[in-house]
């Protein structure tokens, strides 16, 4: 654990700067835009140890990856982001030396991201031998057009005399940290001096994914005038040069505008063109109004979806920088990208799509983004549906398989024990039309372009299951259930479970099916007979004695043991245990078991969750980022309020403290819904099915009220815990609503609060 | 299944060139001479579609290998044999036009390998428009002077006139097939145009692991003479240019000598020199007279190993194929060597040391050579104890963990499935010590050298497994067992048994250690409860009802069926199943229970092995090369004799009729002792142990008789079977000898053959 940024509502800011958590550093101060986004690099340059990271949405390489021995149905390629042309730039000397924190002496260093919408400034003295000069750079990716970068760097001389060089750069030479053999990636096309751009393109690859082509394009205002300097070129970058020399009380504001097309939207031909046009857009505004008009979409997002802890402003920063990184990576406006479990952050995890979005963020973008937000999500998977008939056909099975980590559809990771074997994704990925269903009420989807991912999983099930003749039972061997810290079990209760919830979701659907669907699926009698005989039938491991489902087969024989037995010199385990001790522990790495309660939550009773999460809970480690918000909400339904605000603290604040050592990496973005649903779907108990929707608040005992907004079938509805078990709701805006807290039942109506209590 | 060479009993010969068959024909005319080895690579150079491949043994490279996501206890670095040098490189030119059969109009094309001595010979007519030219060209490498290499070239006019260019040329840029982006592994160190020689080094790597240095110098003689050419050089390569312009019915002769020296040997500044004193050594001799020499070694080799069969001239084939490939791959000169899988045929496998070698190897060469080459083998494995316990400490676990794949004693390969799970190997590398101490009666090695390694691998067997308190038993978890098409399975009853058998063992032979050996190993009183706690509690997996082992704790709930329902066209089921499919299969790639039942074969009544081949055979499908043998010997065992030699045939051609489809990437050296075995062991029936040695012979059908010799403690003894359940056994030289025959006990005395019935 380690907190290197003050606690403040609204803000991270630092005043100290410390070139061992340069990485952690970078990594909190990524910001995006859903388009693009970068790590904290520093415009100037440093030498010292750093993740340069810039990333473009959408745009990725599928690099060719060997393992030890090839194997039929391995996917050909690993398909992973690509570190892209930076375009933040901005090299300094000063006196003819370079400016560059690794080395040189500074002072007064404060940095800050501003969480109300992604601005990020950094000031600090240099304190040279002939001068001390200050320097200020602030940064932020415009929401409103996505294609812009808005940089400026500001210099004022404390002291002495110095020759400014401050050098407008975009830089087409990056590679991927993780790369094999250190390969770089891209090619340059194009370096066009007068119109300070660069071009480039993504390698070829033997794999027939596309190559994407990217140009980037600057400008430099003084005083909101585009000015002119020395431009030269190398390949695959373009620099340009500004001079100034200054006396002590002088100061120089430089603003370097970018504007960056990818082919993902414009034919290579078209993107100088482009950029021009986007350019002019940009450059017809000053930095203030730009900043302002993305200000104002920010305002706007806030406006629906804060989240308010009175009394812990640790929770309420963590809260805030959760929902801040979330919508930078993803508010729905490109129905072709997702959420990759890093996003613009980092390299690990390939910025490629997990099975996290629709089991982790589904639920919360229901709740604080207009539905079309999630429907893009939906819409994202099924118009992959080619790639997961493919998937399938891979692994010699019928039907669908959705990816473990993808960006087209196509499986890209090679790890057999995950990508064939983590198979309970193809259930959780079409449970997100359930979840869209129930929230929404909306079922339109399910009936058409829903029941083509229903139907297709559910064909891919009933080949993957087999027949135990000697148990009478379907059974599903070879898997690796969410519980990643064990490998190719047989029977794991949670993929089981899910599984035969699917296939029953779609046999009870299907009738609804709209007769397009109907026609385009062609099930057949025998395959619903056979759907039908797989519910009916399908093992699901428990022991009566415990009272408990079993996580798989043979789990029970492990030496069992609670994680307090494990030196604390030796956690996290991923980072001190072999795979190999790891794989054969008891231990746990996210809910598992618990994941299949939390999903199916009304399908057990309260004595069943309870002797479930009292046998796992001490076995888990939450080496998963994934994991905590789960367990805080079944401890808050189960009463255990203490350990629900502990797990929160731990979903809240995982990368602002660091908790599980990686956020070097980058941000855990795909968990950064967690502290959310701990918050309303733990602590003020929100559920809902497709009747409606109820509360069960309580107020956590460090903390003297919170509150939240949800969007629910058109309504706003604002919920505030004020005392324990009190509660007040307003309906903000839309019909009337019937809502159900503890086992009181009220209909809300628009305009007007009602308080509760239990 | 594909046969491309005329059946004969000491040749491998074809009378056609098949493009198609080019890397199947250049894997089985490989030939090697424990020092280097080469595939049946054109030394006039070929354009079409190869794979050129020239081994030096214990010259390998660590190669640097990213797996999908890389987890402690993981192997830095995949070790892979290296394409080496090649030096049988001879390009001609004829008229100006380079010789290349890949494109060329050639008849009465002839390619021979000489099984006596693997002498290779190749001759065919060069059809061109100016002329007709007959080429023959022949090598082999020396068994005297290991460093040598003879090659020899004859052009015979038969129309025309020719311009002959020839030119001697080494060659050092090479590449490995299976390299990662194309990487080359060495760097031109020297090119001496007067010495005729080149030197190369392998790259530097970051492993702390040797670089190795390697001199290639080359003569070339005409009629007997040293001759000189042009020389040029360019990086990493010397070519010395000879010419000649014959006319129709000349014949012009060259030979090619060379040297290879490695800094396994030698020293880098002192290669020059040794190089220049075998030369002198090996042009003191003609061409003849050196292939004379080596003849005599192979005439002494096969005077006490070979194996005549009667009535079956493709089983003859096959048999000396076998013993061929396998003593020119090892003979035990040197102790730090071992058998890679393809030996120096092709790439596969890296090159390194599996153990197959103790497990299907070492009870061969007990038989057929001195007691010394077994006991090379087994103090190959003592003097890498260090890597082993580096192993162990990498899952951190205690004692000793024999390498799955290895050149230097540290596990060299990265998928966790394999090495950290299929452990079996830690028991079955030390039971050739058993083996050699039941077979030689000498019980030196197993007191002391040998002592350590029982003890090192029990103490990791006692840490590796773990008590289920559920069960009251101990268990091993996380496990792949000899049948590689499962893995990670829990409790293999093969794994279990093994361990148990190896703490067993320990226990058993621990108070007779030499005082040294206790000293060093200083086992204490806990140790040896704690192992015969596990020997007295380790759980076995059985079925009552079916009376069998059970593989592993789930496979009774698969989807049992017999092999018969699989579609012809879909095996080898590696080619053309998914991972996914095989792993969830029954299907066994190779005896997984009947390897136990073969190990320890006088643990088990003959109905148990009964019940238990009958189980487990069906659902068999061989797709390891070391599976037929074991069925061979256990079949015959039973009596089925028809399926012994079912099973013998497909050991004995698995190469030369390309069974498993995948000779083209090599031999499988490593099962080549299982024709023997089959035979030996099964047909007629060898077994022994520290008493003395059996048989229980009988004749295959189609077989009108066959014999063999064994060396066995210091007796040579030969064993002829002329019909059925009659055998003629003769004391060839040594003490008198108590023979069991079936039921029968004789005693042998020297020179005096003893006939007997069943």
């Amino acid at each position: 654990m380690k907190r290197i940024f003050e606690i403040d509502p609204w803000k991270l800011t630092s005043h100290t700067f410390s070139k061992e958590d340069k990485r952690l550093q970078e990594s909190m101060t990524s910001i995006g835009n859903e388009y693009m986004g970068l790590r904290g690099n520093f415009e100037e340059g440093y030498s010292g140890d750093s993740l340069q990271g810039t990333y473009y949405a959408g745009v990725w390489f599928p690099d060719k990856t060997r393992v030890g021995w090839w194997k039929n149905g391995y996917p050909d390629y690993f398909g992973k982001t690509l570190n892209a042309p930076s375009f933040i730039d901005l090299p300094v000397t000063i006196n003819g030396h370079k400016l560059d924190l690794a080395t040189d002496k500074i002072s007064d260093f404060s940095l800050s991201l501003d969480m109300h919408q992604g601005l990020l400034t950094r000031s600090f003295i240099y304190e040279g031998k002939d001068c001390r000069v200050q320097f200020t750079f602030t940064r932020f990716l415009s929401s409103v057009i996505k294609e812009a970068a808005l940089i400026k760097v500001k210099a004022t001389v404390l002291s002495g005399e110095a020759d400014l060089q401050i050098a407008s750069h975009l830089n087409g030479n990056v590679v991927n940290e993780d790369s094999n053999y250190e390969e770089g990636f891209w090619d340059a096309l194009n370096e066009d001096a007068n119109g300070r751009s660069i071009q480039l393109r993504t390698k070829p690859n033997n794999f027939g994914t596309p190559q994407f082509t990217v140009l980037l394009k600057e400008v430099t205002r003084e005083d909101g005038e585009v000015i002119s300097g020395d431009v030269t070129t190398a390949s695959g970058e373009v620099s340009e040069l500004f001079a100034k020399t200054l006396t002590s009380g002088q100061s120089w504001e430089l603003e370097k505008d970018v504007i960056v097309i990818t082919s993902r939207d414009v034919a290579d031909e078209e993107q100088a063109a482009r950029a021009d046009e986007l350019m002019a857009k940009l450059t017809s505004k000053t930095f203030a109004q730009n900043l302002a008009d993305h200000e104002a979409v920010w305002d706007k997002r806030w406006a629906s979806c804060d989240v308010t802890i009175d009394g812990d402003p640790a929770a309420q920063q963590g809260i805030h920088f959760n929902i801040l990184q979330l919508f930078m990576t993803y508010y729905g406006r490109d129905p072709r990208l997702n959420i990759g479990p890093k996003g613009f952050t980092g390299e690990k995890y390939g910025g490629a799509t997990y099975w996290d979005t629709e089991a982790f963020i589904v639920p919360m973008y229901l709740a604080v983004a207009p539905k079309e937000v999630t429907k893009s999500l939906l819409e994202y998977r099924h118009e992959q549906l080619p790639g997961a008939f493919h998937n399938a056909r891979q692994q010699g099975l019928k039907g669908a398989l959705f990816p473990m980590v993808t960006f087209n559809g196509i499986e890209c990771h090679n790890e057999w024990e995950i990508t064939f074997e983590e198979i309970h994704r193809n259930a959780d990925i079409p449970f997100a039309i359930y979840q869209y269903t129930r929230y929404t009420g909306d079922d339109s989807y399910v009936k058409d372009e829903g029941m083509d991912v229903l139907v297709s999983t559910a064909r891919f099930w009933a080949d993957r299951v087999h027949f135990s003749k000697r148990k009478g039972q379907y059974m599903i061997h070879g898997v690796t259930g969410p519980n990643e810290y064990e490998n190719n079990v047989n029977n794991n209760w949670f993929t089981n479970t899910m599984a035969k919830w699917l296939l029953g979701y779609t046999l009870e659907r299907w009738p609804l099916a709209t007769e397009a669907a109907k026609k385009r699926l062609q099930v057949t009698d025998e395959e619903l007979a056979k759907w039908q005989d797989i519910v009916d039938r399908m093992y699901l491991p428990e022991d009566k004695e415990l009272g408990i489902f079993v996580q798989h087969d043979t789990y029970l024989d492990k030496d069992l043991r609670s994680k307090d037995t494990i030196p604390a010199d030796q956690l996290p385990l991923n980072q001190h245990w072999s795979w190999d001790k790891i794989l054969r522990s008891p231990f746990i790495k996210q809910a598992d078991v618990l994941q299949g309660i939390y999903f199916l939550n009304d399908h057990y009773t309260k004595e069943e969750k309870e002797r479930n999460y009292d046998f796992y809970e001490p076995m888990t480690v939450h080496e998963s980022s994934l994991s905590p918000s789960i367990h805080a909400i079944l401890a808050a339904e189960l009463g255990k309020q203490d350990k629900a605000v502990e797990f929160y603290e731990r979903t809240a604040r995982l990368d602002l403290d660091n908790y599980n050592n990686d956020t070097v990496d980058g941000l855990h973005i795909t968990s950064m819904s967690g502290s959310w649903l701990a918050i309303v779907q733990g602590f003020a108990g929100m559920r809902y099915n497709e009747d409606g929707i109820s509360f069960a608040p309580f107020l956590p005992k460090k903390w003297s009220s919170y509150s939240f907004k949800i969007n629910y079938r058109g309504r706003i509805l604002a919920l505030e815990v004020e005392k324990d078990k009190e509660v007040k709701l307003t309906l903000l805006s839309g019909e009337d609503l019937p809502v159900k807290v503890w086992d009181q039942e009220v209909t809300l109506k628009e305009g007007q609060s009602q308080c509760l209590k239990d």
